[in-house]
């Protein structure tokens, strides 16, 4: 008997109606012959309802009371999904975040799982039953204090279970078919990934890939966890993130090349396209030892993270050179005021903000083993006249900085370029599950 | 420094408005120096809304995935109020049952406490905080489920943890300025009640008064807790209910009497109307040993509560008798199949169904000393041409039925000819409490 971990995400459970649908679904699971645990996310946009009641409230929440408060929106979602189960003929529990076991440290609002301890889900499927946990919530033993994982928490939550119980795979249910070459909504052409390496995961995630969370991708990575990212409203199989390594993915190629008669590996695993960062230029920097780590010591200080850095050659006569770095919109305007206040420590002559950015990346593991996909994508680029800012590499990724104007042409160029276009528009759908 | 414990049901905080008022009430006690304890209610309809949420997706939903759900209600609102009183430069910490150590049976929707370990708002207290608790719920530890104490749960609550914490007082603030007379909306006339005993409290609440629940006051009356209700709107004293036996209560009469330099003692404290009731008429029981515990049998059966109980001196020439009950409207449609199922065995001839009556009981604990209140309460009714059916009595109660349509006029009459009319009419607030 197979143990199947799902998540279903909050458009997946946003009404009675969905909660019911979703009920079937997870029945059917159970009735082929599966063990079956489920992680909830809160219904529809009630964590961002709650947000915004408690910001009528306080502008500055107390961290605690806003974990505490932000949980009560899974317990709702897990609560409506065992009834609807059980009114289905079958046995159905659900489980706050403290009785799953989901034991964390104490950072509210970004808690880290510790431990798990499932001895009652474990317990429950013994019994027969489906476990229904509260995603996204954990509990510190010390404090006796509910806390939550963070964005992306119900993910983690799934992939945290799967480990702990030992799944065969754990589903993310979600309102796209699965993971894409490129975001559909800008690359129509975009094909769904039948598999693709958790490493690739990462890497795409990062780059602003939306529908996994990257912190459920590393963790499934660490534990070994296979991932199943489908949709909700159909029953086509998505893409499975599977675990690697380099080795392995070579190897797999080799197989499925053999397999399709094809000649050439896939290069290229997706395109992923990011509109939310940024661009700070510090301007005119004494290119002395030590400039670059006061700089990226003041933007720590204020708790940014910095995604591409960049730092032009120094120009001989003048002896300073300029610093570049893409971080998150939201983050913006309180690292230009950290770096202000430190402008004369610093010693930089001035500040460039630029929030009309794009950031384009390309992913694949057989990069590792190909030549010239640089050249390749600088070329189209340069062919569909567009200009690359910032640039930044690693194993598998190449990142480019273009302008936010131009992005999806970009993404379209180099999707075509690398040859991922399918021959039909992909299906896209609304909103995205948390 | 007094430990005072306070209670603000639904209405009290329906918005986030409301709970910045309920704060700066809560935060005002503080500061003149007493330790404080609140239990909170959800937010407006909230529990209501989680129900009709429930019902949507199941007609019957399982009883511990109910309780887990309409716990969330609690849990907003505890979080949100902490969070207001943390922003006006308090320290409060919020507290679910469990944390609170509220331990119950396992009676989902109608837990009973069994145990109250407060030890960590106690430490709250202790080290200077405001502790918020979320009423209406408990925690069973043999299970690790969440439960609820059913209707009036969060005066209940209130109440525990005043007992369990040793409070001076526990204050119940509700839309209303206290106990009256009788319903301002029926009788305009109606009296705020300055102090009551708990007895006098509980038989009010027995007939139908809905601002105190029954529970809540059985259990302050068997642990000593002094209730005292009030308005969250304003300022003014509200009611006291306080522990007294009835020869205190009439201790307090002569003392009171002395004070005002009156010379009539107080018979009646209150006149409460319930419309919530229904009769039933068991027509042609043979009039033999154990008919009455059959059919009172088979409505216990049926999980009905019963309310007054009228059996008509049998006919000596049939043999026959009629039995006639109130019970909450609710009931009625399942206390008559289940009777229905038992007729041939218990022997009756026909039912007979009524749910437009009305209950009025008339309660005070100077009835004990005083005759002739009967006398002087069915006179006054006949004076007004009201027609009364059943009749039930206690030590310090007498209820009457009348019919649905005539009850207001009863109360205002009954209200004025016991002397408990004021001279200007009561302020009326919309909603109540739970």
């Amino acid at each position: 008997m197979a143990l199947i971990v799902q998540k279903y995400g909050g458009s997946s459970v946003a009404d009675a109606e969905s909660i019911k649908r979703v009920a079937k679904r997870i029945v059917e699971t159970r009735k082929a012959g599966n063990e079956v645990v489920v992680a909830v996310s809160a219904m529809g946009d009630t964590t961002d309802e709650l947000l915004d009641l408690a910001h009528e409230v306080t502008p500055l929440p107390e961290p605690r009371e806003l974990d505490i408060l932000l949980t009560s929106g899974e317990r709702i979602s897990m609560a409506l999904l065992a009834m609807a189960i059980g009114t289905m003929g079958y046995d159905a529990r659900s489980f706050t975040g403290y009785q799953a076991g989901m034991i964390t440290d104490n950072r509210f609002g970004a808690a880290r799982i510790v431990d798990v301890t499932p001895s009652r889900i474990r317990e429950a499927l013994d019994e027969g039953a489906i476990a229904i946990v509260a995603g996204f919530q954990g509990f510190n033993t010390e404090t006796g204090d509910t806390t939550t994982l963070g964005r992306g928490g119900s993910d983690t939550t799934a992939v945290a279970l799967a480990a702990a119980l030992g799944a065969t795979v754990c589903e993310i249910y979600t309102d796209v078919d699965g993971i894409f070459t490129s975001d559909p909504r800008i690359v129509p052409l975009a094909k769904k990934i039948d598999t693709i390496s958790s490493e690739e995961m990462l890497e795409l995630a990062a780059a602003g890939a939306k529908v996994l969370h990257i912190r459920a991708v590393e963790y499934a990575r660490r534990h070994g966890v296979t991932l199943h990212v489908r949709s909700s409203f159909n029953n086509s199989e998505g893409t499975l993130v599977v675990n690697e390594t380099a080795e392995e993915t070579a190897e797999r190629f080799q197989r499925e090349m053999q397999e399709n008669g094809t000649v050439e590996e896939p290069i290229i695993s997706g395109v992923a396209t990011d509109l939310s960062e940024a661009k700070i230029t510090v301007v005119g920097v004494p290119d002395t030892l030590g400039k670059a780590a006061a700089i990226f010591d003041t933007v720590a200080k204020a708790s940014a993270n910095v995604d591409m850095i960049v730092q032009n050659v120094s120009a001989a006569a003048t002896g300073l050179t300029d610093i570049s770095f893409t971080l998150p919109k939201a983050d913006g305007q309180k690292v230009l005021q950290a770096l202000r206040a430190e402008q004369s420590v610093i010693g930089f002559q001035s500040l460039q903000y630029d929030d009309q950015i794009g950031k384009l990346a390309l992913v694949g593991a057989g990069m590792r083993t190909n030549t010239g996909v640089s050249a390749r994508l600088f070329r189209c680029l340069a062919d569909a006249g567009i200009n690359i800012g910032m640039i930044s590499t690693s194993e598998i990724r190449i990142s480019v900085v273009t302008r936010a104007d131009v992005l999806a042409e970009a993404a379209r160029v180099v999707h075509t370029a690398f040859g991922l276009d399918g021959s039909d528009a992909a299906v896209v759908y609304a909103g995205t599950g948390r």
